[in-house]
């Protein structure tokens, strides 16, 4: 057993080089899995993830499954603004809504002061959980939104499509929405350093929706916001600073901060890399929607990504955004030993038989856990 | 009464120096206004695109309302396909629905060939009438999607989020795609040569949701045709090759063609010229959101986007989409005086008297014209 800091996913996180292309996936654990249908079926999501017997289990099913170099812990985003008291609910098939938004300086200053490691301690708890399951298997990591991205649950009252009361909000009382954020990033910084403190050992801040924006207004209203979230955790532990559309924001992404930036399919992946820099890592970039293709075209596109990474150090294979879940699971096994394959082949490295990636073990992990 | 080549879109068109910023609004006609909710009220969608005394009424109420630089045609992008038998309808509030989706090859097969230049003989009416209306005191722009964003609705059905149909069909049969862009280009080319034959005198080819794909995707299955139907257009009329979402893409945008490249507010405009080249004009970009916030801020917004062009020939000033149905009117017509009087004062020109833009003239074209 190999100690956790030599495990390909950190050793790329960290730019160094690996025998193959770590690789895991947003929404690995999530409805496209049978498995993780039949436990929705006895639970509410929210249920779910304060259960942190059930989030345990549900974090490691695709380690077992697909053979992934990482498992993220199951949670939700929003869990840690819950206490704020504004109303969070998942509706089935619809996504969290917020019963009361958040629209102004009123409902901002209305927010009661929530001790960011006392919000959601049970995911502190799945992650104990979690990280004694794997041993040092493969490393955990833990997640959070960034603050734009929970605002905009906030303002909106739920998932948006323009994102016009966020907007709104931003563009006619900045003084509301900077003390929102500001707030925000007080509880992300101590929600993910409990994390941290937890057992988590990467941590990807989710700003999923943030490519609403121009450059101008990410410039003003954003990055300040999540440079303080990123500047505020703790030391030492990799951070996967995550967003998709933002192909006209990389740079200002990278700005804000992370020593990966996660890239969404929208982008070439040589172009993105070379516009942030070779001194950060970089996480991606597989458009979802391709793993409902045949797997001659999923592996097409595979190659074609590799290609584009070009062996550099510090290229972590994912998607450009969650795993849909209209995917069929065998396609996303395919996927991950693709990647382990033909990084392997194509770096010119033979991995040696201690360090071969899962899937070209004859009894890869998620066949030799018994579980 | 000056000729229509000399009018700031068209020049601006050609990258020729013009006094001040032309502008225009996609959805310049439409749900944000009083008189189309009106005549909406009266008759369907459809019903009003197919009625050439209607569609031109809609045409020319924001150029009597705003004084934008040019009016646009009041159709539909799917009105040349409705012949092929797709079952297109108009649902109140929900957009187009198409009844018989294309899936396959086999759907690809039954389409009815359609003489382009009959598809849609209502809208070459209604050209000819607003022509007539407007005699030359603004060039009139002709359009049609673009074969990728047509072809998206005729496989999705509708309006969609995340593309798989149309994304599997491009993977899974890649001969089908191919056929059914040939197709569509060969429709496309002949109704907007039509628009042209009967009067327009610039077209902008929509390719609204192009930005769901990848570079690499784009490169393969879209931008051939894209290219061919450019290719097919009537020489010597601008053509504008507008998408949304399309950060990433921006070369390739531009290598399939246009006159002018159309940029939504994701990218900065300064970046994104230069990333096209400065032999093509550019249109764009405030986000449509903005238009919802106070006129300061918007006034804000729009001088930062003038300073982006810094005075450079060739930018006709528009949103990054289309006018949202929450806008207020006021503040549409806000927009079109301040791109005027702040890209007058900017470039440093005073506008000598009888080329001085709409809004700063006492009596302006929505002040004096007595419809």
């Amino acid at each position: 057993m190999k100690p956790a800091t030599s495990a390909p996913f950190l050793r790329a996180c960290r730019r160094e080089a690996t025998e193959y292309t770590p690789v895991w996936l947003m929404r690995q654990a999530g409805r496209y899995m049978a498995e993780y249908r039949a436990l929705r079926q006895r639970s509410g999501f929210l249920e779910l993830c304060k259960n942190p017997e059930a989030a345990a289990e549900v974090t490691l099913l695709p380690v077992e499954r697909l053979g992934v170099d990482a498992a993220i812990i199951f949670a939700d985003i929003l869990l840690p603004v819950e206490p704020m008291g504004v109303g969070l609910e998942f509706a089935a098939g619809e996504g969290p809504i917020i019963r009361r938004p958040v629209r102004g300086a009123a409902d901002v200053k209305r927010l009661p002061d929530v001790d960011p490691r006392e919000a959601a301690p049970f995911v502190f708890e799945a992650i104990r959980k979690v990280r004694k399951a794997l041993s040092e298997r493969v490393p955990l990591i833990g997640f959070a939104g960034a603050p734009f991205t929970v605002a905009s649950y906030l303002i909106e009252g739920g998932a948006s499509r323009e994102y016009l009361e966020t907007k709104r909000l931003m563009h006619n009382d900045p003084g509301a929405w900077h003390a929102l954020l500001e707030r925000l990033v007080k509880v992300t910084v101590g929600y993910v350093n409990g994390q941290i403190a937890a057992g988590a050992q990467a941590v990807q801040l989710f700003d999923s929706w943030v490519g609403a924006l121009s450059p101008a207004d990410y410039r003003e209203f954003v990055l300040p916001h999540t440079r303080a979230t990123i500047k505020g955790l703790t030391a030492g532990v990799p951070v996967i600073h995550f967003s998709t559309g933002t192909a006209g924001l990389l740079e200002l992404v990278r700005e804000a901060g992370g020593d990966v930036i996660g890239l969404d399919w929208r982008v070439d992946l040589a172009d993105a890399w070379k516009r942030v820099g070779y001194d950060v890592a970089v996480q991606g970039n597989l458009d979802p929607a391709l793993l409902l293709a045949k797997p001659a075209q999923i592996k097409r596109h595979v190659q074609a990504i590799l290609d584009r990474a070009a062996g550099r150090p510090g290229h972590i294979f994912n998607l450009g955004h969650g795993v849909l879940p209209e995917t069929p699971v065998e396609h996303v096994i395919a996927l991950v030993d693709m990647v382990h394959e033909l990084s392997s082949l194509g770096g010119g490295l033979r991995p040696p038989s201690d360090s071969s990636p899962p899937g070209l073990r004859g009894k890869s992990p998620r066949s030799n856990d018994a579980r």
